[in-house]
């Protein structure tokens, strides 16, 4: 349009005069944290601007399942404006943050004016890194947005179909063998689904791919898998991944990713498909403020999530790093987002509407989970310790719980129950996004 | 892969000898018509490939829901493969025509070997014309495939979240229009979910845009919409639409269209969206055949549905010219296809196996539909008529049922109870495809 080229001067801006007096939260970040954040400002005598770049928000622990074809996208992402909508006070801003100046307190909007505020919230969340090699980002994509999982669902099924056209059995070998590298909880849920989808799909699908050509090998540097987690349940979950057919290689740490497959211990192994599971890194929003950032990029901030040095801006979630009571720095967990959001909402308010301090935030441990295929998860509660089946409907439970929004949590259950009973994946469609459809 | 360079030698080009002996019916296109054919000739002693570009089968009647974020990708489409699997005479492709040779009775395939066939089943489809101005597809994109439904919702969202930022109101105005380009049945069905998504989603979830300042218009050349149903439903369907708020302007051509927005009579429409939905015109499988063609590259074939001059070649579906008793093409319809495949499967399957006729194929009206946003649709029997609140129940009816598979059809269900009890539409994420991210 050419109207887009005018100076705009956007509603958000220009706020009504009575709203203008109250002061405003500027949430960069629509993930757990500033999801959770801004819905507790809700209704509060407080103006929020929620900026995203998507006008989604991803329940990110579910999105492998897109990968997987398991489940829609709209299955784990909901519009940010349903999910606010109810709340007059909060405005929610499909936008490209491009810097943020702390001094005169403006947020730099991609072809938008500048963002004034009186308190700034960063949850930008994290981002996968390839350990120096950004070059393997292209034969070894990472799961964090619907683009990418469509992507690898969609790689995943188009190896199958070559793999069906061809009667050499290298070939067909490797373009059903599945390569994931990372055994952390992403990396395991990653290789149990794509292990079913495979078995179940080949056995009763195609015609001239046998099943036991077909092979998921998950590839960790570290001695062991689900590290964070106690050995006991990582043996239990290593089990359960030999038993769905994936081959586990700890203490392996991959040398070269290239279209082929990736090579360990100096030996290639070819591959149709390779996903990403490895290193996290930060967004870079420690470097728009100019701040101290720790190894992994994260935001450095005090046990009341503010950053040091600078007045009014918090940093929560995965881009931030938030001393524990001993002094160590918290997981990038949702768990952990989500409750520092609850912690910040409600305390900004009472700070900026009452004059309180903020105080200092908690984290109550409400269990770490990793679930394997479709009969076996773990939980760790710290004491206590849950595996098998029966942590799997636990899992099973909380994660439909956790999804927002009821329609969500109701087809969900639905499509699961079915799908559990049947091993039918309802989504395998191959649809390729960004033009990224790669030649195979 | 290094290995897809070597050539291929698949597996369906080298059946066992016991198949080898059946006579080899390949189908290309997995729509209604093809999926059909290939789905009734499933347990008989005849040796079945279906082969279609993508792994899914697409319920085009309902794409525009996808473009107008009431259903999910995966909701309207399923994988072939998972149709089929219980048929084990069956094989299904993915793969690109590339030629045919009707003399050696091969079909030549991207990247694989010819393919040998004792009948041939051409189900290719239709796809938009612009008219003989192919430039303006760019800036009116059709609804056709996943793709483009993806697209048109993601256009549309987006410029619902540019109006937002913006306090021009031209600029505002021109953001919130769409203009839908045809007043066939697809036209009025997307015209009327527009119309419902805008006036519902700008009134309850963004904070600056009017709801009036929201627009939809349909143009249409001929002096009234739906030309093919009786004018009495065709003035119900125009009103429906003006109550939904749709401004309607027939025996209006199109004289060029921009990224600005459409002319029409000289004057220049601005619009953020615009979509295709006018002329129709066949796949080009009469060129691989080297026939003869009608006016929209239909090929002409018999009232047996073979192509004249061509042994053991049949063509049906969008693709066809198949006259009607009394000579008249049929119409590009659903259930034409549908019945034509219900007819050409047990046909071919009797001649070759028992030597009888192809016979002749009839039609029977179904009734030809149309609805209109929510509570309104038309149905032409033929002799009766049907319209209103009931119509638009039967229309569901109708639709949640064809849709093939049990799961689907279930889940469609509850969707659109929630749906229309809440008006909430589900599946509103902005996500690109094909590199095809546009500027606003």
């Amino acid at each position: 349009m050419a109207e887009n080229q005018k100076p705009l001067t956007p509603a958000f801006t220009n706020p009504p005069a009575e709203e203008a007096a109250m002061p405003h939260v500027v949430i960069i970040g629509a993930g757990f944290a500033g999801l959770e954040t801004a819905s507790r400002l809700g209704g509060k005598k407080v103006r929020v601007t929620l900026i995203d770049r998507h006008n989604y928000h991803l329940f990110v622990p579910l999105l492998y399942q897109v990968a997987t074809a398991a489940l829609s996208p709209a299955d784990v992402a909901q519009p940010i404006r349903q999910i606010l909508r109810r709340h007059d006070n909060i405005e929610v801003l499909m936008a490209e943050v491009r810097g943020i100046d702390p001094v005169t307190r403006h947020v730099q909007l991609a072809g938008l004016p500048d963002l004034h505020y009186d308190r700034l919230v960063i949850a930008t969340g994290s981002v996968y890194s390839y350990f120096g090699h950004p070059e393997w980002a292209e034969f070894a994509p990472s799961i964090k947005s619907i683009e990418d999982a469509r992507h690898i669902r969609a790689r995943v099924l188009s190896c199958f179909e070559r793999a069906e056209t061809s009667r050499d059995p290298d070939e067909q070998h490797a373009l059903t063998t599945t390569i994931v590298v990372g055994g952390g909880p992403t990396g395991v849920e990653i290789a149990g689904a794509i292990a079913e989808l495979g078995r179940h799909a080949l056995k009763r699908d195609f015609r001239h791919i046998d099943p036991q050509d077909s092979r998921v090998i998950l590839i960790e540097a570290l001695p062991r898998i689900l590290n964070t987690f106690p050995e006991e349940l990582g043996d239990y979950a290593l089990n359960a991944l030999e038993e769905l057919g994936v081959t586990v290689m700890t203490g392996q740490p991959v040398e070269t990713i290239t279209r082929e497959g990736v090579t360990v211990g100096g030996q290639l192994i070819r591959a149709g498909t390779i996903i990403w599971g490895a290193g996290v890194q930060a967004t870079p929003a420690a470097k728009w403020l100019g701040v101290e950032a720790d190894r992994a990029g994260r935001i450095m901030v005090g046990r009341d999530l503010s950053v040091s040095g600078l007045d009014g801006v918090f940093a929560m979630g995965d881009v931030a790093h938030t001393p524990d009571e001993a002094g160590k720095p918290l997981p990038a967990l949702a768990q952990v987002a989500k409750q520092q959001g609850q912690f910040l909402g409600p305390a900004l308010a009472a700070n900026l509407l009452e004059g309180k301090p903020i105080g200092t935030f908690h984290f109550k441990n409400r269990g770490n989970t990793a679930v394997i295929g479709r009969h076996a998860a773990i939980f760790d509660f710290g004491k206590r310790r849950l595996r098998g089946w029966f942590a799997w409907m636990l899992w099973g439970f909380v994660h439909v719980y956790l999804l927002v929004g009821f329609e969500r949590r109701a087809l969900v259950s639905l499509q699961w129950l079915w799908r559990y009973m049947t091993y039918q994946q309802g989504a395998r469609l191959i649809t390729w996004s960004d033009g990224r459809k790669p030649e195979l």
